[in-house]
């Protein structure tokens, strides 16, 4: 049995889709030793009352999705703040919220804490690949700027986060950068090459231009959160653009829609193909447990993607898997360290 | 009358597309002041014999695309560095190559020197945007590391270019960042949002993101070299991959190949609209001439279009407006010293 705590307030759309993801979820039997305490308006959760999987536990509080790190901490009683709390203090398995990333992001880690050994958590999205495949990039904004060795921990975390959660067996993991050789890069991202390199990093692929990485040939790709961030919109606001040019070429006169009626089937395909929403949202990696932010405009099939994700995050105890990795390089420095000396 | 110094050599698709381009060029009516110095094998560009505005220089050595800014100083007899030396030494007005980018940046940065007072050059290119406008974006990739400063600088150059170059009146200037907020972004570029905001520079809108930067909204955008060669080789990258399927979407069976029938003549306009290739390349801002980088992969077109910027970039006298921009700068930042003196 496992516990998610689920924020239901906040959300762009209100509470509807996320009640609908959790009815989808609980429907699930892939999911049924899944136990959730839902946090909101306890009025408006009245529907599961006879559900005995769920608890149920009240807040009326918004936090708004503008909230900075203070503004987060110092609004006790928002929904978000007494789900990561009910989460942190129960040991339960996963926080699931799609209010504020910036306030979720800062609840979190401070709460939850980091674990012992990284340096910075970071945001972790699957993203769309051409060849339909989910890509794992991180980190996608949890930071404005990241030094090398932090990079170099992302590197880690992706490579377990693909294999634990996204189930690919040998990870092909690739650092984002302006060139495909090793010179090429800022500052920070050549010597994170240089730190995964040496590090022996399983499936490392060396640099991936963003021209290149979402053609379906990478697993991971890794990035400080102020560039990872700019991948992350420029790819998917030129995916919105390029939808929306679609429309108005079908739309552009009669015949052209004559000509929607029979090609719309490739059309819908490609749409679900390159869907941004369809992923869930985004993960927390780094910190001392699961937490997942969904998408603000979630919908029922998009809240219900990321109770799934949030479930093998805990199933597959990605947390303490991180941890092992951590600890099996600071063992590997320090042997480093004592042949030095001897 | 002025005087563009063409390097014919080292493009993808070897030198035809080139002569096409140049002879467009010469047809067209509003570039008949212009004169061009042909730089390659002159075996290969024997029908311009007779052309009276066009002179040539022998030069039979290719830069590899993949050279550097060493190799490039070193290959004394590479028609790149002919065409740089031709231009240099004769005060010629622009010099255009399609060869290796790397190369041309080194080449044209050492021989034709920065401007003073400008610490680093910028790639400068035209984007297509959603409503069709082209937005002008630097720098792509001039620079693997910049300062707010530098950042400060670009901001400035672009205005010049957006102006000049681009015939906008009154051009909106964003800075790329992970938010739009005026505290989102890297160290740098938050420091370069309080430099450009307290410079007074004209149109400066603040942040923009990814997502946004395309619409259409913005003239200019102003980033780091780093993230803005990621930034426009995820745009260009996502472009390319939605074009794809948008054919694979149309060839899926015999029906929705009779919708592509109906329906093509709205997605030719929209393949024009987000053609990359058609804006001629990356011009190189901040140093003491006109140097115009055509795509690798140029077609007759786009040289076409390259040279007719490196023609409205030398009659704007884009240089000299930089310089001026430069000193008056100067001039305010020490009245702000003798203020302080008094």
């Amino acid at each position: 049995m496992l516990t998610i705590v689920v924020d239901m307030m906040g959300a762009d759309k209100g509470m509807e889709p996320l009640k609908e993801g959790v009815k989808r979820f609980l429907q699930d039997k892939s999911f049924d030793d899944a136990h959730l305490v839902l946090v909101g308006n306890t009025e408006e959760l009245k529907e599961f009352d006879s559900e005995e999987r769920i608890k149920k536990v009240n807040a009326t509080d918004i936090l708004p999705m503008e909230a900075g790190a203070l503004d987060a901490m110092r609004m006790k009683s928002s929904s978000m703040n007494i789900a990561v709390d009910t989460a942190v203090s129960n040991h339960y398995d996963a926080v699931v919220s799609a209010g504020s990333t910036g306030g979720f992001i800062s609840l979190a880690t401070i709460k939850m804490k980091m674990i012992e050994g990284i340096e910075r958590a970071a945001l972790v999205s699957p993203f769309p690949s051409k060849i339909g495949k989910q890509v794992t990039v991180l980190d996608i904004g949890a930071n404005n700027e990241n030094t090398a060795y932090q990079i170099f921990q992302f590197a880690q975390m992706g490579a377990l986060y693909s294999k634990l959660v996204m189930g690919v067996e040998k990870p092909k993991i690739y650092l984002l950068s302006n060139g495909v050789e090793e010179k090429k890069g800022s500052p920070e991202i050549k010597e994170a090459h240089q730190l995964i390199k040496e590090s022996g990093l399983e499936g490392f692929q060396g640099n991936i231009e963003g021209r290149d990485a979402l053609r379906g040939e990478a697993d991971v790709i890794v990035t400080g959160g102020y560039a990872g961030n700019i991948f992350l919109k420029t790819s998917e606001g030129m995916a919105v653009i390029m939808s929306e040019l679609i429309k108005e070429a079908f739309r552009r006169n009669t015949i052209s829609k004559i000509g929607y009626l029979f090609a719309h089937t490739g059309f819908d395909k490609m749409k679900e193909k390159m869907d941004y929403k369809s992923f869930g949202g985004a993960m927390l990696l780094g910190i001392n447990g699961v937490a997942v932010k969904a998408h603000g405009s979630s919908d029922a099939y998009s809240f219900y993607c990321a109770l799934k994700v949030a479930y093998r995050m805990s199933k597959e105890k990605i947390v303490d898997k991180i941890k092992e990795a951590v600890n099996a390089l600071k063992n590997q420095s320090e042997d480093g360290k004592e042949n030095e000396r001897l």
